[in-house]
């Protein structure tokens, strides 16, 4: 970040007409960014939004509560326009792009062996890398692929300690038997992986190949100064093992918000990151984060477009 | 609402791919709109907003950080495009309508005298409900009037009890001695004009010409099946006028964020409304209204163009 930039943006944001910090996070929002991106007169126009899709061996452990077959059935449904993702990157005038990466070869089953080798890891996250737009002013990463966050909670508990239990969740709505198997199956990958190497390390060993390539997304973006809104649960497990390689690795992010999966409320306090949404959603798909590109939109456009007192003739005190 | 209308978009609902209740407090959203506005299909397209302005016969007792000029000044910026709501609206597709009442003619001193006369009060009203556009599909409203956070506090203590302090803010940002001022005019007009009346009969002593347009403006929004975003802490005190002069009178509203002006929470709480944001703004002129407006586009546009699980092919467990 540019600390000229951001007291150059918090001198502008001063003179706007309104009371000093009425606009509250907007004014936050708006003083971050410029800190990534400069422009006192410049807003949000070209967002982009990826959604990532893996597929995991855990899966056949029955962690979830619809078939692995639902990833590449997805992915079909985001390629014709049908999903939630498709509808709520269009009213937020976000690209939507989505990579399916190698669905039908899954991860390796974490409890057995880690999911995925480093020549697998290093393909994922240059996918991710790839995939940037590096004319997009704003990014926003999401996933697809049915067992992740089984995938999410193992890596969550191996980075940041705890029992299992404390990170395993329902998922999209797995029942009570389903959520029993989970947490075994987490449990089992955190004493197998657990404190065998970094943040990346540790991706590879207990993550999937959409984990890998938001993160190499989110790497891309730092590079190109394009300022991230993190999605849920799966994205932030995939933002923090970046975050344990590199300390201040996501200070180019915000989260988007705080999704209904029970570890992901504790996950944005251990990232410091505070939800700028809590709508109780618990989907993937990056459909929090680009939600919440209506807020950054609305920030941006106030700090850029707004007239300062003396433009408007408003006495200001 | 029609709760054969909330019944068909509720399994209309079911049939979409998503995991159910994956799109949480969205889902909510959408029925909701869905009791008060048919169409399986139908997205929200024409939102407006109102910004309604007055002036205060209370300002002159020194409750704002801001001299009762800005309120004109404010309003000339609102028409020039300077303002945040401007921004706003613009980046959530909303029209953007500016009406002010009577600017050089402030209501009275409600700590000496009813601040509005009958016809004062009926024509402000009036006013708001002409200010409608009948063929808006989502309606914000929302005001500028310097002291008129003075004029909501005292309405919110005489209609809910309490102590003034309770419900005196800070506004646009008065200090300390400002507060204890504006403490002690809220305190003297309560005293004053408590238990006179129904609802309607306490915005016309305590309220303001802003305040009784923006609940002539939620009475024409029921009359019309248009769904309101509330705004902050004074657009919620004037519907709160509505709701204690008829039960009810709010099911077509929701509201949109909580304002970090002190009484807000409190008041949302009374009027058993959750806030869809909390961004800690406190600007008024409809502005958290307006950002939730891409939440509420957001829900619509999942709910009218997702695809069902059967058109998609997905497997639905």
């Amino acid at each position: 970040a540019d600390d000229d930039m951001r007291a150059a943006a918090d001198a502008h944001n001063m003179q706007l007409t309104k009371p000093p910090g009425a606009l509250g996070q907007l004014e936050d929002l708006a003083l971050w960014y410029r800190s990534w991106r400069g422009g006192e007169n410049t807003e949000i126009s070209t967002p982009q939004v990826i959604v990532f899709a893996g597929n995991h061996g855990v899966a056949a452990r029955g962690v979830s509560a619809f078939p692995a077959e639902v990833t590449a059935q997805m992915v079909m449904n985001f390629q014709h326009g049908g999903a939630a993702i498709n509808q709520i990157a269009r009213v937020n005038g976000a690209t939507l792009d989505v990579v399916a990466l190698d669905l039908d070869q899954p991860t390796a089953d974490f409890t057995q062996a880690p999911a995925m080798s480093e020549e697998e890891l290093v393909a994922a996250l240059q996918a991710g890398w790839d995939a940037v737009n590096a004319d997009a002013d704003l990014l926003v990463v999401g996933e697809m692929g049915i067992a992740n966050t089984t995938s999410a909670a193992a890596l969550a508990c191996a980075l940041l300690g705890g029992e299992a239990a404390e990170w395993t969740g329902r998922g999209t709505g797995v029942n009570d038997a389903g959520l029993s198997v989970k947490t075994q199956v987490v449990a089992e990958g955190v004493t197998l992986h657990k404190g065998q190497g970094d943040g990346l390390e540790t991706l590879r060993r207990l993550g999937g190949r959409e984990l890998a390539a938001m993160a190499g997304a989110m790497a891309r973006a730092r590079d190109l100064r394009i300022p991230v809104i993190l999605d849920g649960f799966i994205c932030c497990a995939a933002a923090l093992c970046l975050e344990h390689t590199q300390k201040g690795a996501l200070d180019h992010t915000v989260a988007g918000h705080q999704s209904a999966e029970a570890g992901h409320a504790r996950l944005l306090e251990a990232l410091g990151k505070p939800p700028l949404l809590q709508l109780g959603l618990r989907l993937g798909e990056a459909s929090g984060a680009a939600l919440a590109i209506g807020l950054l939109k609305g920030a941006m456009a106030c700090h850029a477009s707004m007239a300062t007192f003396a433009q408007a003739g408003v006495s200001d005190s």
